[in-house]
């Protein structure tokens, strides 16, 4: 395999295209040289990592985004795992398979990436280039959490909230499927979402029991908050910040927005949250105790049970 | 995208994949379940972290190699870049891009990658499944290390040491590539790689001053000990330990052996190393200063300097 590392003395082409990413890099990548990366790890912190791959196709078409965007946007779904966590974020390690046909792209791709990765103050830690027949993004992303937010923690009492607006990556990909042009706002939302670093350690901060971001779609990311915590979730569907030009349907289906939906105190100080964040917080719901022992997820229209709209799957080709 | 914790209220094919994963791997995979794997990280233990990804029509054909091989070698390559650095191996994240032509083969391929991570006593702490057009895994593994060993160590005056016998997995692919089929002992080579841990840690114990697994081909990872120690590093290849059937060319061009090329005292006990682990520790070279300065390698053969042979660029129609 063709490691980042393989710099010195390389040959090839692959190793051409790795020297050029890491002088793009500069210092964002001043780590990378070894068999590993090494990480000191101060003490009575934990390290947490999660993976995540994008593929062309499954998670984005590339009449889409720039290729800059696919870089920013598979590193950003990634880097919103340990967000969710409250955590901070430390490393990624960049994981690329690269086709002939994306290869004029490869600089822009990284340039993304790189983008993503200062934009939450974290550094290029390694990573594998490799041939292939299509354009995949494994990235792998660590952080350090003094107090991680898990899924785990919801209790019967508490309130249901979430974090900016939904609808608009549904609503952007609808709009392309159907051979139109997304608004700025639903384009914005696919193309250049955001890992709430900050955000969920002040909703941890602030009495947050459990957590996670939105990657499969509202509803269905609510069941995992039931799920995990032994608890039934209400979603009040009327009550959904809604992203401009999206149906409460939408975002209640919409996946990748990487929004956080947390449990916690009904007493959350929402206007304190915007005025610090420039994003609503916003409360859709509560926690109630499992549903004849079984956790549940049960969604309110006009303050009626609906049945649950499926979640995200990607697109239907995929 | 799918997550390995998207297990409980999950819907569709992908989830039920998840879910038979999960239960095979049994206990290997326990810590499985939130956002991202949280590690405790011992105080004064530094973490190492390494990813590598395997794609077939890549690293390796479908006609070589069972589902369970595929899984197994895909994972002990990814070990052995922390094994390398003399580390204790924690967890291993799995992001796999499956086809539909590889389904069938979906608990096959897990059950490889399980044997790989019990094997050195590691754990599966999460992952990502997603659907694609190749197959594709990426692991990524994290251990633990007191004194990483580096690649960046080697002082003139060293003797240079490799483990175990070289160009087994060259002869195998050769072979193959020719429509023949490769002698046990090459294909096992091929198929069955050993991530050196313990071996390693013995090495870092007995002096050893800086060391790599031989991925890309012994005199190109000799390259990249002379490039990051700004050393010149001799390579007897009369003195290769050879695979049975491979000629001293294959060992020194056979890529993906992870065996270790180590740097260090000329007084190790390959004795009680090869009573230690049954396998072979050979002296085959030499550490001397840079020539006018610059990092080097330099290939004898019958004690005259040689051409450099090429390293391992994975096979031709890659």
């Amino acid at each position: 395999m063709t490691h980042l590392r393989h710099l010195p003395l390389g040959f090839g082409g692959e190793f051409d295209l790795i020297a050029a990413a890491l002088r793009q890099w500069g210092r964002l990548a001043s780590g990378v040289g070894d068999d590993c990366a090494v990480l000191e790890v101060p003490p009575g912190v934990r390290l947490v990592l999660s993976v995540d791959t994008a593929v062309e196709d499954v998670h984005f078409r590339r009449a889409w985004l720039t290729p800059q965007e696919v870089g920013y946007r598979a590193t950003t779904a990634a880097l919103s795992d340990i967000a969710a966590m409250a955590a901070e974020p430390v490393g990624v390690a960049i994981a690329m398979t690269l086709p002939d046909a994306w290869r004029a792209d490869f600089l822009a791709i990284c340039d993304g990436i790189g983008d993503a990765v200062r934009a939450v103050g974290a550094k290029i830690i390694g990573g594998d280039l490799t041939h292939g027949r299509e354009l995949s993004l494994t990235l792998t992303v660590v952080g350090h959490a003094t107090s991680p937010l898990s899924r785990g923690g919801a209790q019967p009492g508490n309130a249901l909230w979430v974090t900016g607006r939904l609808g608009g990556p549904l609503r952007a990909i609808r709009t392309w499927e159907g051979g139109g042009v997304p608004s700025p706002e639903s384009r914005a939302r696919f193309a250049r979402p955001v890992a709430r670093f900050a955000e969920a350690r002040w909703l941890a901060w602030h009495g947050a029991t459990a957590g996670l971001d939105i990657s499969d779609g509202l509803v269905s990311d609510a069941g995992h908050l039931a799920a995990a915590g032994g608890v039934q979730v209400i979603v009040n569907l009327d009550r959904l910040p809604l992203a401009t030009g999206a149906s409460a349907d939408e975002a209640a289906q919409s996946g990748e927005e990487f929004e956080l939906l947390v449990t916690g105190p009904a007493s959350l100080d929402a206007a304190a949250f915007e005025k610090t964040f420039g994003i609503p917080l916003t409360c859709i719901g509560a926690v109630a105790p499992p549903v004849s022992g079984e956790p549940a997820v049960e969604a309110l229209h006009h303050g009626a049970r609906v049945q649950l709209p499926r979640g995200h799957d990607h697109f239907p080709s995929a």
